[in-house]
């Protein structure tokens, strides 16, 4: 039995799962668009994976990305993996506009601004639409990883 | 004529440069293997890339990942692509051992302790070795690319 909090599952925020990976819906206030694509293997590092995964995870990402900047009208894509504290991989896919709270700064970064409360409900109801749509999305891009 | 300081080249740190990307040491006493991957192409994003160019761009970061665990000893490796700052595509790679200054943050967090000096000049002295073999290590993940 794991101790791995990546390997209990299902995430109450999951939104679609295959190919042997899941993504969740990570958003916040300061990150109304947030996203995360978690490994099912329990492993560590990209070259943990096998190279069908890595296919995979790659095409996955892209169309989070894609679909991400064009329904979001985001003004950049954010991606990191890092696994230091939790060491089962994830990515981290956040989108990022140059009035968002932490803008410049990476979201490890520090907090530069308010934003105003408008703004944000504004992202997380485009963020809602996003999420409505990326199952279909998902599927298609597995189909032709 | 652009202005942006990742399209003036060389840089000063350039270890190699091939099929569109150019790969640059950072590595820093926090951080001694710390290395960049910098698109030739002034585009900000992955989605702004050729599929040609997105598959080169990951056989080359694999093959940095698989270099730097095996000749540092790394505990983990750290990617990521902001392009916040500098909305010119790079990416970047950092070698991160459960006893570094940042460890477990990112290495946009805070620091958390001091390393003893001879730890830091023994994963830098690696980090050298390795930046010696990588033109070869790359020049052939490129060509398998």
């Amino acid at each position: 039995m794991s101790c791995c909090e990546l390997c209990a599952n299902p995430h109450p925020n999951e939104i679609w799962r295959g190919g042997g990976f899941y993504v969740i819906d990570a958003s916040s206030e300061s990150f109304p668009a947030y996203l995360r694509v978690v490994s099912e293997r329990h492993v560590a590092d990209m070259s943990d994976l096998t190279e069908d995964e890595r296919r995979v995870l790659w095409a996955l990402l892209m169309c989070l990305e894609r679909a991400m900047k064009e329904t979001l009208r985001a003004d950049k894509l954010n991606w990191a993996q890092f696994g230091n504290m939790v060491p089962h991989l994830h990515w981290h896919l956040t989108a990022r506009w140059r009035d968002d709270a932490y803008y410049p700064d990476s979201p490890w970064g520090s907090p530069k601004r308010a934003v105003p409360a408008d703004v944000t409900a504004e992202r997380l109801a485009r963020k809602e639409r996003l999420v409505a749509v990326l199952p279909a999305l998902l599927d298609a891009a597995l189909k032709q990883a």
